[in-house]
């Protein structure tokens, strides 16, 4: 094995193959009733086929569901791959410590009342983590369902759903923080024609985690893509791992993310140093791994035959177009690859109507034809409506003009995903307009279809020749969106040394040394003792002064800024102010010096910052200034390091900068200064020497172009 | 008859019978061939049973698909109610004119080229339209393809998606732009329960539009309510007559419009002189009518029944929660209504998480359960988790458990909408969990259901009980929020005077006339002639000084302001520099006078605009100020007038004045001083005498609290 990372190490073969394709198992309080939580697995394994070894162990009979039941772990004959733990939360402990004794390898807990229930269920958890730890035995849960692997006949779940009659097989495996929801897949996918090649309930994540287990089914030939229902961003590093690796083996990761509801994300606080859990991050931290994620439940089904057919955009690349950007012509911005241009052929105005305005909500622009491709349609006696779309209404619904007009838009320069939006025909007369498409399916060009009536057969003739198909225009818009918008992982940070002790805070003018280093504009200062004298200054008046110190990391709050200084006069005035207002408002603060700073004034202001993010790592943010950031959630977000590049597309992100990007004749701001600034506060990822855990640039100045940026004001905590 | 409005005039019931249910048809131009476009009619009428009479006409055969074929209209037995003219383009006015010569009373028209194709096409419909004018012929079309009535055995259409067996009957009205999108809903109401009393496909409205066409059947008690798939507003008279009558007769509409799209919207221009057809002003249209505006596809066939249940907000009721906003406090904001609270209860913790996040995503609020209904929860036995939702999976998921529940939420004062989203117990067990809540189909509170798994049988004996319900979060949220988000029909616009003449500016001191008129605060400002001499001010420097022209509209435009005028003398040097740019800029106009303000300096600047849209009629938007309106989109529109109370909605909907609203310590900005202000300029709306067609302030400047606020400047054009 040449692999590149710890993803698919033996220990991962061994994981697999314990937790998923157990040679026996070992059904710990499985109850003689199958249609209890506790009697289902048994049943379940059984229903499937299961050839393995079951040990049902039940202290109370003799038999369970007809078969030999053993009182215990010691007294089964052999040692179980895999213990099912059914029995109740307080036994969970002793199973599993008694399991880790015996050599078990993993061990899925159904109970639950761990991390999320107190503090008797945390001190629960902390144990079961250890016990894990110490003994190497591998805990799937608390709260988790079960897994399910048709391939080996292993549906070992306590979920209800599984009692359903055929379980569709498929080439994807999903893994899910909820456990209902695993149930809920197979149901909708056996209804949308999408099988499973495995299905995972990962529960609290005690000990094994969605990145983990599906890291140890990389190298499953069987696999070819992974689905994940996420409740939110946890254990960042292995999904990280497990991402980098599926991408570079071009196996397609598709995830629905809870929490991405304003609501939410406005619970948590509004400034960087309190941004944990928020949606935008792991949103940036999904795409910039290259996982589509979706915002519509079907699309999770649907995403990931399209996914197949889609290359990974390059970080820096736009994902998708930006029709409301100014063009950029700077000297430094060098002529942009073009985006994903999607081109729509249809038998319906109306129906391919709605998934043109659904991508446009998504910020996916819809191509026209080009006159050359127009040319060549009229060429084939074909007639189109004008407009954004191919609508084949005039010329007729039949085999020869779909077929004739999908090749003229394989071929067209303009198009690099072709999607067809077919009407009523689909639903009897799928050989007029959906078999063209069917007999598209190898086109070079990705293909996609979207059904406007119910056509059940054609989908399901569609789906079974692997055309990604759809049918509803909002999983479909969905789907393309997400697929489009991820960015092959990019450069990693640096592994970042442990944090043994808070944080500490830099003073200014320490902060100001940090972005020296990384080569991060910021205006002139000097230092002064608080307490005089006033020198004559490197820079002219008028000026700020600031009260410099580690211990006053919010000099407002103490009246520690006085702006506006027009001479060396107020300077001594305003230095005998701040003395008297640290004094009554610090008094136990020590701070012996004030910067002074030319004041400054740009066109606008941001927010920069830099910060390792428990869950996401470290990632870098650009924010509209003051209040705005606040108001109108105007920012953008990357995991770091970023390129220029990728610092570019931030600042497009930003709407409060097209207020200085020479709209309507207005003075623009030096905006590629600041995408250089960005990428240079962000390398911060791959310094780890520098021992910075936090970088918060506020206010960056943007000055008109060719004048660059300016920080006037910095907040550095070291690690 | 006691009816207030046009729309159920006898004209009108003339019109749906001769429309809907025709006791004979012509076929004008139907084929022998039944699976051609022009055959099809005469076989679905055959198959759909159709009792009046059918005439076939096609002057070339003796019969048509075994039926005697006439050889023209003129040479039927009987005059024709409807005539069908399924014949080319070219032949259609000949047909027409024939038939309005008979007596027919309506004529659907087929084929397209009319309005939609260039300057020929035009003509056509010019003649169309005056010919349905003069001779009283109503015209369905062009491009219609066609009506079904299926009470009536009328289903007179082209679309070949009703070759459907079995059409799904119930009691909502489709009316539709698209005509293929009618048999698309058909098929998809079949596959999802939901059967229709009638649809139509109106094409290019050049005479029968929307509005009129449901107007005519507002008196069909077998009509419940009604579905709109809207590829844009036209016609919007006819509709606002028939959304006030729909509303009045407590039947809901619930339409789809296409044009969400920021690509789309953001085509049209930018500042008020160009909002036609832009889609916020459409939104406000259907909400401010009482229209549920969907956004998925598949809740245009689920919110009927949940719409029905749920009675439209008064307007100035905040449709749904605001928990972003700050609480006002002012004595002039009496408190608010509450806003509609929904309560969720669950068998699936991670079903229940996608409905919340997606309603949060579009600011529905799911209410927690209070204390005393945990406790009653709790005295029944019933142990929930904490949390928004009450989940119930710890209880076990069992009949008792889900009544219950239900029962003591419906009972519960802090929940208006009580939602079940129900797990896998659904697809197999739906005695469980669907039982209970179909047997809660007739609870006091409105009741909702959303199913996790694939579950059709649980789904259609829920949709068959009239409870509304879901099967995905997307629609689910999504029909919630479009319900919730109607307003009842406010206060009607007057009829306004027809324009004769293109509008007309006004100069600014005019147009602080005009304001002085409504109320409308406004800067204190005299007029002087332009050539001097400059007087003593009745208020005090700096000022600003501006040309007054009623030909000058765009004052900066021709260097036609001076500002920071600090005394009389630099008063006397900017009315020479005025007097020189004009000549220089605008040498062909006539300005004689300058206007002198004082300079005012608000908190923030905002635009308040009124004017009447063609399609929507007299709306009023308050928007932020400069070039943040255009960047971000940030602005609020409503039909004109409106009251105070909906102007504080409007201002909580400006995300630009949360900046003036208390946050973070910041000021305070007097916003009920413009709401007041909003309100007042609205009030154009009912006062037609004043002949304004348009009037903008921009800006409007916010003066801190209690400061009230001032518009400095200010464009109005006379109607």
């Amino acid at each position: 094995m040449n692999s590149t990372s710890a993803a698919s190490g033996h220990i991962d073969s061994a994981l697999a193959q314990a937790l998923l394709s157990p040679r026996s198992v070992a059904l710990f309080g499985a109850s003689d009733d199958p249609a209890k939580t506790a009697g289902r697995p048994l049943k379940f394994l059984r229903a499937a086929g299961y050839r393995g070894t079951i040990y049902p162990i039940n202290p109370n009979r003799d038999t369970v569901q007809g078969e030999t039941a053993y009182p215990s772990l010691a007294s089964l004959p052999q040692v179980p791959d895999h213990v099912f733990v059914l029995t109740p939360t307080e036994t969970v402990l002793d199973v599993v410590r008694e399991s880790a004794r015996l050599g078990v390898k993993v061990v899925t807990i159904l109970a639950s009342g761990f991390a999320e229930s107190g503090p008797e269920g945390a001190a629960r958890e902390a144990e079961l983590h250890a016990l894990s730890r110490q003994t190497g035995i591998r805990v799937l849960g608390p709260s988790s369902l079960g897994v399910i692997h048709p391939r080996a006949g292993v549906v070992l779940t306590a979920n209800a759903a599984f009692a359903e009659p055929e379980l569709p097989r498929g080439r994807v495996f999903v893994a899910s923080h909820s456990g209902s929801m695993i149930g809920s897949l197979v149901s909708r996918g056996k209804a949308r024609g999408v099988g499973f090649a495995g299905l995972v309930s990962v529960g609290g994540e005690a000990d094994l985690c969605i990145g983990e287990i599906c890291s140890a089914t990389l190298d499953d030939p069987s696999i070819d893509g992974y689905l994940l229902f996420l409740e939110s961003l946890r254990h960042g590093d292995k999904l990280r791992a497990f991402a980098i690796e599926a991408a570079r083996r071009g196996k397609p990761v598709i995830a629905y993310k809870l929490g991405r509801s304003p609501a939410a994300a406005e619970m948590a606080a509004t400034h960087t140093g309190a941004l944990a859990g928020e949606d935008d991050i792991a949103d940036a931290f999904l795409k910039d791994l290259g996982i589509a994620r979706v915002g519509v439940l079907e699309a999770l089904l649907e995403a990931f035959p399209l996914a197949r057919r889609i290359p990974l955009a390059q970080p820096g690349t736009p994902s998708h177009s930006e029709p409301h950007s100014e063009p950029r012509s700077t000297p430094h911005s060098p002529p942009r690859p073009q985006p994903r241009r999607v081109g729509v052929v249809t038998t319906t105005g109306g129906g391919a109507a709605m998934v043109v305005d659904q991508l446009g909500i998504r910020d996916v622009v819809v191509e026209p034809a080009s006159p050359a491709t127009l040319d060549k349609l009229a060429a084939a006696g074909i007639a189109v409506s004008p407009g954004r779309v191919l609508d084949l209404t005039l010329a007729g619904t039949n085999y020869k003009v779909m077929k004739t007009a999908l090749d003229i838009m394989f071929e067209a320069p303009e198009f690099d995903i072709v999607l067809a939006v077919v009407g009523s025909s689909a639903r009897f007369q799928p050989q007029l307009a959906v078999k063209p498409i069917i007999d598209s399916a190898d086109s070079a060009k990705p293909l996609a279809a979207m059904l406007v009536p119910d056509a059940p057969e054609a989908l399901a003739a569609l789906t079974a020749a692997g055309v990604p198909c759809f049918r509803s225009p909002e999983p479909c818009a969905d789907a393309i969106a997400a697929v489009l918008a991820r960015r092959a992982p990019g450069i990693q940070p640096a592994a970042q040394p442990k944090r043994n002790r808070p944080p500490r805070a830099l003073s200014e003018a320490q902060a100001y040394a940090v972005l020296e280093r990384l080569g991060v504009p910021y205006a002139p200062a000097i230092t002064l003792p608080i307490d005089g004298p006033v020198p004559a200054l490197p820079f002219g008046y008028p000026v700020v002064v600031k009260v410099c110190s580690p211990e006053i990391p919010h000099k407002t709050e103490v009246g520690g800024v006085v702006l506006g200084i027009q001479d060396a006069r107020q300077l001594e005035t305003a230095l005998a102010a701040l003395q008297t207002n640290v004094a009554e408002r610090a008094p136990t603060v020590r701070c012996d010096e004030v910067l002074v700073q030319p004041m400054t004034k740009g066109l606008t202001e941001v927010l920069v910052g830099y910060r390792i993010d428990p869950d996401a790592g470290p990632i870098v943010m650009l924010a509209a200034g003051g209040i705005w950031a606040e108001v109108a959630r105007d920012r953008s977000i990357r995991l770091a390091p970023v390129t220029v590049e990728v610092a570019r597309d931030m600042v497009a992100e930003v709407k409060a900068l097209k207020t200085v990007s020479g709209l309507r004749g207005k003075a623009r701001g030096d905006l590629e200064a600041l995408a250089r600034a960005v990428c240079a506060l962000s390398q911060l990822a791959v310094r780890p020497e520098l021992g910075i855990a936090e970088a918060e640039v506020n206010p960056m100045m943007v000055l008109p172009e060719g004048q660059g940026v300016l920080a006037v004001d910095a907040l550095v905590l070291t690690s």
